[in-house]
């Protein structure tokens, strides 16, 4: 059973969360960070990448809306946050899509340690290497075992990988999780991955090293189930209120809510 | 009569749109195609743009606040479209502003074969090289005849051109249609008319070339008139539910709906 | 007491507000200008620099998300924006965050001759160089005083400046204010104060320089009263309705109400 711990950290301890995201995620990111308890930083500027990670608590990675000047402050963010221990997450947003996106993410696992990599099950069978049809940014199909992509890549980055998706999928390698929380409106309102990895940033930033792992199954548990409260009272085609619902379950959640509601299995 | 065809295309086929879009417009674009039932890609890196059209089922290249490195890669998203046959659809955002946009606007002219132009009445006055007071991005004033506009712009240009505004304009050079749906709240919230152009993108992705100005008229229609059923349930200040509902109601839209309520009348 | 003036001039003469600002608040400040009755106009492009600030009626400069190329950009807008007599409102998000910020506020302050610089406590006090321990892009704690930082910035460089906090303070070097209207709710999204600085530049836009001040006091006063009203049909977890029902607020409030509502104390 889940016993939450991480989101009442993030309330009181208010982490900065260093983002470097695409222009359709920023000020989704940003309100749903503030929404959890956590304090949003957007830059990309390479001006700034040896100071901004040094006073954050996590640094979030997104190639949502790349440019090809911005590759090179993803890495030296990465790398100073990898200098000053500060938990990096990676969300490959549409990594199958185009080379120019393959190379950025081989640059990227190469010159940063990755506390964790969240994408949807096609980002991450294009960084397992196995056989998917991926639609743009979107999940696509394949036959490919998505519990087994999981763990195939948290093996080769020896970090946290989750899948979203009708069911979402948490491994390091040695535990795997599934959550069955959510809503299909989630792939309905676009940045709702986005939003997550920023989310992961907040629960690892209050988190430490060794329960890296505990930490994604609470903040992937907790905005899971913040959509599913939050879908509850809507219609399955009002994608407006329910991109403004969620930020304010994101803001209402406790962790007695989650403790009773969160539907999550322990393989 | 309009017999709609084309939304229950979208909705089965789930057509991938690329977006070279503006910062302003970029979330409410996706959004807003989610809505419709299609697929958005936001990209405006040089490294893909021979790539991300080969995936795309349609392109929508949208000037709002262009940088100057991305005019290269809206001709060379522009030229890839064109070689695979998908349609392209221009909104010239505040051409008439400053030179930069319409050295822009004639490059993209130049170019790329358009599928589809959509502006406001100053914006294509200008690409028409009428007298019109345009202010900013906004559509302004002018004694010219808005119906001789689009005619003029879709002749030259071989491709279908729409003016939105209080009443809609489109022309084909031979066919022209007046849409009378609409309501006072879309010019009140920023970026409706980029989304216009992103839902004409995903319309024009369904359709046979020689559908295109069916496809348009569809499309209009079917968001002019989300437009209007989202507004009959506010007040005139309500801009920010406007804003959510017009989501709302794209996602909700039927066929059923657009053959009763579609004001539009064939010249 | 606060006799509105500027709030009709807007909504009659539909200013348009040049903005340079960052990806995170760019569609709400022009959601929030249109809401007010302003127009908005978002560009950052060199090539248009010297063109925007002449039609425009006011430029509002937001360093929030810089990246190196728009800081010529910011001064060549500023120096245009000077030259033509529009006022300048400079909103120098996180200056106190890294040097490169730092070096940008320094340089804007240098070349362009501001009407008002808005920010939050920490952000004026790294102007002001006193001692204080901001967070990122918020607000921050420090021991100094609020009141004393805006006369000092406001003598320094002869312009209106505002802080934004659960009282606001304005000064001009000799006037000093401080309003009393607001909600914690203002905090809890991210750009209400870019959104803010832009609605001072619509207010600035429709005022003589010589009533830069009192149009400053009844912008922010306008402000913090829909945000006030908007804030008290909702709980203090209603993050995303927060966002939606300001613009909401902006949109309805009425002189009226603000004679009525408002809290300003002048010292």
């Amino acid at each position: 059973m889940l016993k939450p711990k991480y989101l009442q950290k993030i309330k009181s301890q208010n982490p900065l969360i260093h983002n470097i995201t695409n222009v359709v995620a920023a000020n989704f990111s940003a309100n749903g960070l503030l929404a959890i308890g956590a304090s949003p930083l957007m830059s990309a500027a390479i001006e700034e990448m040896e100071e901004v990670p040094r006073i954050s608590n996590a640094l979030v990675i997104n190639i949502g809306t790349l440019m090809g000047k911005e590759v090179a402050a993803m890495v030296l963010a990465g790398k100073t946050a990898n200098q000053v221990g500060i938990p990096v997450v990676l969300d490959p947003v549409g990594v199958g899509a185009t080379r120019f996106r393959k190379q950025t993410v081989a640059t990227l696992l190469k010159e940063v340690k990755c506390a964790a990599i969240r994408g949807n099950a096609g980002e991450l069978a294009t960084i397992a290497d196995v056989d998917w049809q991926a639609k743009g940014v979107d999940a696509g199909n394949g036959n490919a075992n998505v519990a087994e992509i999981v763990r195939v890549v948290a093996e080769k980055y020896h970090c946290v990988v989750m899948i979203s998706g009708e069911t979402d999928y948490l491994s390091d390698g040695k535990r795997h999780v599934q959550i069955h929380n959510g809503t299909p409106l989630f792939p309905k309102i676009t940045a709702s991955g986005c939003l997550l990895s920023a989310v992961c940033g907040a629960f690892l930033a209050v988190a430490k090293p060794e329960e890296y792992f505990d930490a994604m199954v609470e903040g992937c548990t907790t905005y899971a189930l913040a959509g599913e409260l939050a879908a509850k009272q809507l219609s399955d085609t009002q994608h407006g209120q329910f991109y403004v619902g969620l930020l304010d379950q994101l803001a209402s959640i406790s962790p007695e809510q989650i403790s009773q509601l969160a539907r999550v299995s322990y393989e």
